[in-house]
């Protein structure tokens, strides 16, 4: 029907989703771009869903009308499963944070990646890529290590507290990238691998208001180093903070939270956000969320 | 949160719901009130459903955050056993076309009785409602029968194809309603009938473009008589031009279809509409199907 504009339907399945500000980011870009568009949580804790339930949400959203979901944790793995179509970066990550729904098929993306990548890129566009210490090697971590590789880092030092998850995780991407090294390491061979390296990725809780602090003896790091954080509640996360203060180009982690709802909206609408503008929006946000905690 | 502004999502559950305008309405009488309203059918003939799927999508609209539903043809009365709570009026007529999802629960009402008592108010104010013909007396027409009889009609005379339904109709609602006339007629006394009355409603399919024609033999319609009819696609049917070229009181089925829509609108929201402002929208709506058809 010619007076049918389009709208946008899409949801976000996963636990504890209720204070998350994907909805805001996204229903606020698709009003300046003029079509209608409402984004719900779907909370499996307020639901009291098991993460299994993320297949019966998936057929609950296509009937529903629902355009796409974005997953997020515990069902980013599960999700596969249920997928007729996955785009080949999620599928080497094994990992699916957006799904689009088009006449009953269900397509993964992964916009975690893609979104650091942007964020990189965009903030901070000059960043030397040869060599890079990356903290934490989860879930976000291994999309932000993908990203790291797709944007041309050469060697990439992993960190993590779990050792066979670290040794895994290096291994697999070392396969993805065979022309890069990616080494296996630990907490106590920082003060080795800082010195040579152009930058730093954080990809732990540490510096959530639950996990005060800094995830690296801050004297480890140098004016010459870049630091990217992926805390962005709060978004001047110690880290952050610290860095900027030595004098460190830094990238905060509404970057990579913008980066990757922007890439969604993009994915879901086939319309072109403004990354820019969604920044403003979510910096907008954070701040309303500091001031009334 | 503070920056989270209320938001609707409401669906339309039936078979063939596709060239609803009820989305249309809704959606934009939220515009114009400055909420977000997004509006979805859910056609059980796209997604190959019977009717009996209607509680399940009941709980997949209470899952992915729907603030409720519209529910029509066959599932008004198939909702009934999946609901927590009914208002009494529709609990009388055994239908519910709108639920309400309030932290799970599923509240029905009947818009479809109210919506007609309301066209009628604001369309016909000044009928006179001692004896009044109803032509059909299937599920709309029991609306209608209920609304007539809540209107304050003394003497209702129910015509039917269906001698027996019409009865057992005629009868109910005169079980409701003991101090009002409520008898079961039959085309055939139709001549006898339209002299004595004041008005005639209209409430079967007659007049739509698949069943072209005028639902009785116009020349029991007399000038004196108001006339409404349900039918509104077209907005003017045949009964609808010519009993107003005869100089009657006419009522067309867009004031039920609005009256249905606002009283929806109402009840999910909590925000009064503008009845006028959505049968202006509502007849702009049919003007461009009945250009583009």
């Amino acid at each position: 029907m010619s007076n049918r504009t389009e709208s946008y339907l899409i949801g976000l399945v996963g636990d504890g989703v209720m204070p998350s500000l994907s909805p805001h980011m996204h229903e606020r870009e698709g009003d300046v771009q003029g079509v209608r568009y409402l984004y719900r949580p779907v909370d499996l804790h307020e639901l009291d869903l098991p993460a299994t339930a993320v297949g019966d949400l998936l057929q609950s959203a296509y009937r529903m009308g629902f355009n796409g979901l974005n997953i997020t944790h515990p069902c980013k793995q599960l999700v596969l499963q249920h997928l007729d179509e996955i785009a080949p970066d999620a599928e080497r990550l094994g990992a699916v944070n957006t799904v689009v729904i088009q006449d009953g098929r269900f397509i993964g993306h992964n916009t975690d990646f893609s979104g650091f990548a942007a964020a990189l890129a965009s903030g901070l566009p000059d960043a030397r890529l040869d060599r890079v210490v990356q903290l934490g090697a989860g879930g976000a971590g291994s999309a932000v290590a993908y990203a790291l590789l797709t944007a041309g880092v050469q060697t990439l030092e992993l960190v993590d507290m779990d050792p066979a998850r670290c040794a895994e995780r290096a291994a697999e991407l070392a396969g993805f990238f065979p022309d890069r090294t990616v080494t296996a390491r630990t907490t106590a061979e920082l003060p080795l691998l800082m010195p040579a390296a152009d930058g730093l990725v954080h990809c732990t809780p540490v510096g959530m208001a639950a996990h005060p602090g800094t995830p690296l003896d801050m004297a480890l790091v140098e004016p010459r180093h870049w630091v990217a954080d992926i805390v962005y509640r709060p978004i001047e996360t110690e880290l952050v903070r610290e860095s900027r203060a030595k004098g460190c180009q830094v990238l905060d982690g509404g970057r990579m939270a913008v980066g990757q709802a922007a890439d969604a909206f993009r994915i879901f609408t086939g319309l072109e956000p403004d990354a820019e503008r969604m920044r403003a929006h979510f910096l907008e946000l954070i701040a309303a969320e500091e001031v009334a905690v």
